[in-house]
């Protein structure tokens, strides 16, 4: 199966040929999930979290999990089980940037409270200091502050745009934050994709010198970019690792390349090739 | 400087050294950092930050950070700290066995309320259930756990046995979780050692094909063993990575080796050798 980047049209291909039984993501509503699993059409399922986001996996279904974000780095719950888990493979990938704003139903003059998640608040604290005086209350999620303001007097959120406009707030505030905070996610399903604009694969090697190096060399031959490498804990071995790697280029052109991976690794797990088929603007 | 490896007495030594303005780590008291720190002679003041830590590394002092968990990988706190600090170095290495025992001043026949971490309690979940029906109530640390089951009737907590014997509780059950679940502690200084078992460096290298490939070469030529490979955000270019890595070996026996990593990097922070100077048993 291949998925061709025709732009947003695509999405709603792609998850009718999934539905009806559902495109399963990160919940609650007012995620950063939710907002990226928004771009496609279908029935859309919150579940509370990312493991069971695979376990709902099934023909006719599909998943969506974040996989990286480029100030925190890669999502560990999503690498350990798209490792872990065979038959499931990766289609395609989704940026959303995580933006930031304050969301009320009033005006700023008359807001006392401001309701969020305590990284959201880590990150924006010296901008919300510099707008008032104002009680800062933690809560679980960003989505609950949105949730909370909406229906509390003198009270706003430091939230997502998505999060605000799903609960009918006023943006108050833009640009509370740093920019370049963008979180990637997988669509995630039990069909193959070979075609695309990267390859995602695990592999694990022997501890011993060259190791590493010898896997690394098969790419180099071909002169293939590798986008990005993470090692994670095996678990089952104290001390010793499996390997997650993205190259530039599908499985269909690099066939030779996935070949020759198998002689030089312990075990080679190929997860698709995909296209990124939304990106902030 | 050298930090030669003695086994505990060592210990003294290196903190005499650094006495008497302080070991700083991460708090509070009972935490598994506290139960590294307290393998080192000498004043040890918690903070509540990893980067606390780190800001109080002067002339006088040393910190203690935990640096990488045998199931959830490294601490990205540590590792962005260490990476973007210059000046600041490791000099051993600590190792700690993170067991979880149920804890109480009385019998287990009594006992109606748990208290400890929800991550604990994840972990030793299944077991608790076999033992009996508790209300299990979530609370911010393991050691705030045991703290509490001190003091109140019919309640116990699971946390370290560090932290039970802290709070003068008797253990009721011991092997709640799977084994093989370890964290490594770095002790860190403004001094570099440059003899040790294990040497460690950041880099940065191009975004083109082989880039690693070349610094992985280094290694190879010399059959020197990459133990670990780490890759994260630079945060301040996005889709951009620096990486960790450590090599069996020391600055002194390689030092040819660095100079020639230099040729193949953007930019190579070498932050020391250290030895492993405490293991469970």
């Amino acid at each position: 199966m291949s998925f061709p980047k025709v732009g947003k049209l695509y999405l709603s291909e792609v998850s009718n040929y999934f539905d009806p039984h559902g495109i399963y993501y990160l919940g609650p509503e007012g995620s950063f999930s939710h907002q990226a699993v928004s771009a496609l059409s279908g029935l859309k399922v919150p579940v509370k979290t990312i493991s069971e986001v695979f376990d709902k996996i099934s023909n006719s279904t599909m998943g969506l999990v974040p996989v990286e974000n480029s100030l925190e780095g890669p999502v560990n719950e999503t690498l350990d089980n798209l490792f872990t888990r065979d038959g499931i493979y990766v289609n395609a990938s989704l940026e959303i940037e995580v933006n930031l704003v304050l969301a009320a139903n009033q005006d700023l003059s008359v807001i006392k409270r401001i309701y969020s998640h305590p990284h959201a608040i880590a990150e924006a604290g010296k901008r919300l200091k510099e707008l008032g005086d104002f009680e800062i209350v933690q809560v679980e999620s960003t989505s609950k502050a949105a949730k909370l303001a909406s229906v509390e007097v003198n009270a706003a959120a430091l939230c997502s745009e998505f999060a605000a406009r799903l609960y009918g707030l006023n943006i108050l505030e833009r640009n509370l934050t740093d920019r370049g905070n963008v979180t990637r996610f997988f669509v995630v399903s039990n069909r193959l994709t070979t075609s695309g604009e990267r390859t995602v694969l695990f592999f694990t090697v022997p501890d011993v010198p060259g190791s590493l190096y010898n896997v690394l060399r098969e790419f180099y031959k071909r002169r293939v970019n590798v986008k990005m490498i993470y090692s994670r804990p095996l678990r089952r071995l104290i001390w010793n690792y499996y390997f997650y790697l993205e190259f530039e280029g599908s499985i269909d052109e690099f066939t030779p390349l996935i070949d020759d991976l198998k002689k030089v690794t312990q075990e080679v797990k190929v997860k698709g090739s995909y296209t990124t088929i939304l990106s902030p603007s």
